[in-house]
């Protein structure tokens, strides 16, 4: 009920109910106004895979609205100990209301909420799901066109092993998005994800070569090409650096055009682009923390008031 | 005198003066009561030792409560320029009001305590001694059987290196316990242990065979055998597996028979027990966080309301 | 603005004034009064490199005050994975309102100041910079000596490559100290220090011989001779336990002189110290407390209340 898995757990309004308390919640996020709505929660944080910025902005989200947070990684010595992830669910049902589990198999995060009573937010499952990642990134491009109805978006990179960019194509051809997939061939996006998109209707348009849709894009998605995805490191070098995207790119690019990024970046995204009106990355990285805050609400049935004042 | 090593520590009106306060913090426990009798208390979590279970259930008891928790475990790189443990607790004792230490060498707890002025619990200290964990045991045990008086008590696998059950069975004893001790002839209870629990009127009965008292006793307590106790791994294999209990050997148990285990567990109990009214495992693993609330109030001399309402 | 990086952040009468609100925040810094002054505030902890006393007093500083720290030291996965600083910043920007950085490199906090908004606390680059253990340790002077006037000061050791002591010295010189610089030729403190301190009108004298100035000193500052800072380990070698302070070195010594050490110490400082009147290390440890929280209050804006009452 309260578990949030796929972005297939939440109806087309049900995004845009959240999106709205997201962006309720932004004082809140921005720690200019203190509203403890979940003060005498506790947060688990189930990380068996690093990710800084989920785990964190989950943290913050957590404590700015008065809750608390059980890091739970350290767990990984039980699990040495040969600890079952049932076993381990249900220390976790037992000490904290709502957890987070990062993880690097695929339906692992299904698999949790299924073993216990608390609610189970997926922070990513193998090459799988991250909905909280999704719904940030949703955020991030409907503060910036105020919409996300049939918008044009680039997605560039890596396409195969990036579970980002899986999950965000999906939700955004239920809002009618035209998406152009640019990939080198051997991390083109996987074919049954595409037949996918294409049965929901999308629009999908896939290249090798980035240049030609930058113009007409409302949003260029950026991906980092992940050394440790590679099983050979001759494959990695021969991609690494085939796209690069900097500040000369853009000039013909829309004025309300907006680049982001999961974070962290290589050399894919150079710095040059920082100072133009494109950016959007470091926004987007933040805005985890006000989606977050309202998942977290949803998830634990706590209302959301419409205007928080300071 | 908040301190907390052994057992010993406790007559047996305080231990059910501790077991009752438990009870009555239940729904603080579960987080339906918010309840911060703590705020503003600093636990320091010491652990040169990992434990998942003892360590999360401090922090969420602590924090359930209105606390804060330092977790001092880093402190291993202080260790490591050479610090002694005396110079260690002098920080520990201006960061933090109470502390919680668990750690490889049997004695360090009362050495810490010595050495600070705050209170300090011991979370383990070698084979020795594990008083919180002994108490948790002992109030799911009452919860279940509504009294600790007269219990048969069965201990099954590693009783020659797992605290638990020397801290436990000790403490049965004081309550007239019957003991029965089922373990491989290499992990027998020590000889002074057995001694002691006898000198204390314990009635004690040894056993390498399992199965033949199941049927007679209130608490079947199950053990991992360690992996990394064992200096041989030769002598590991011989023993491990030698215990598994599953379903089919409780089809004569008495009703009211609980089973329990301080987790991880590996071969030794059958996840076909998890779904018997016999299991208590998990309950017993969440257990520690209202025992461990009731301990760090006494340690502070934070008074108990006898009754929480919601 | 809100930044310490250096101690020339500070006038004089700004050193004062925070050491005055650190007096008057004892009773909070020790959990006997609870003063939620930074409550809803999250600051980042951010070690690049292992800290134990500067990290777990920065975050006892916040809890007592009611605030929440985030530990960002798990950042090494991405820095891992290549990103920059500058990106690392951006984040901490989005998630916390303040933060403290400890990293190898001199200049990095300095760096970190000017990529983002939020207020920085150097805790501590290379060998240069410590300013908030600096305020500590004349935190400890001021308390014993009444005044920072005009102190003979011993500092002993490792000066080369202890940021501690060249950040204190250049501080207490600025209050008209006279110091002795006390290491074996290798360690000495570098000359372009010594020419500084000079510049500013300290009163230098540079010697290896420990026994000649103790029983003139006011202070007596130890430092641990590093292991880790020696490329070569036959050159630690030489000069490991060149200086030991026991209680017979102090039988000339003023009744008022104290003796401090940042810790951990290993033999530099004799346990036949700790029970003299003269002992103020474990004291000036504790006096992190509340010394970072009249810093975490400056930068963050935030007035203390002259007295503080139960």
């Amino acid at each position: 009920m309260g578990d949030l898995i796929t972005m297939d757990d939440l109806t087309n309004e049900e995004i845009l109910q959240v999106l709205d308390n997201a962006r309720s919640l932004l004082p809140v996020a921005k720690g200019d106004v203190y509203l403890p709505l979940l003060q005498g929660k506790v947060l688990g944080n189930l990380f068996f895979e690093n990710s800084t910025r989920t785990r964190m902005s989950f943290e913050t989200a957590m404590k700015r609205l008065g809750g608390e947070v059980l890091n739970l990684s350290s767990i990984g010595s039980s699990v040495a100990k040969g600890e079952t992830l049932y076993d381990t669910m249900q220390m976790v049902d037992g000490y904290a209301d709502i957890a987070v589990i990062r993880h690097p198999n695929q339906g692992a995060a299904q698999y949790s909420a299924d073993a216990v009573e608390i609610p189970i937010l997926n922070g990513g499952d193998g090459a799988g799901n991250h909905p909280t990642q999704t719904m940030l990134d949703l955020f991030t491009i409907r503060e910036a066109h105020g919409s996300l109805e049939g918008l044009n978006v680039m997605m560039v990179g890596d396409l195969r092993y990036g579970r980002t960019t899986h999950s965000l194509s999906h939700a955004l051809v239920r809002f009618g998005a035209k998406i152009t997939l640019v990939s080198p061939e051997s991390l083109r996006m996987p074919d049954e994800i595409v037949s996918d998109l294409i049965s929901h209707g999308g629009e999908i348009n896939e290249t090798e070569e980035m240049s030609l849709s930058i113009d007409s894009a409302d949003v260029i998605y950026m991906t980092r090409i992940q050394k440790e995805r590679f099983p050979d490191e001759d494959e990695y070098i021969k991609v690494a650096g085939i796209y690069k995207l900097t500040e000369d790119n853009l000039s013909g690019a829309k004025a309300g055009m907006i680049v982001m990024h999961p974070l962290p970046r290589v050399n894919e995204l150079d710095a040059s682009v920082d100072s133009t009106k494109h950016a959007r990355y470091f926004q987007q990285a933040f805005n985890g923390v006000p989606t977050r805050m309202a998942l977290l609400c949803r998830s634990l049935g706590v209302k959301i008031p419409k205007k928080v004042n300071k």
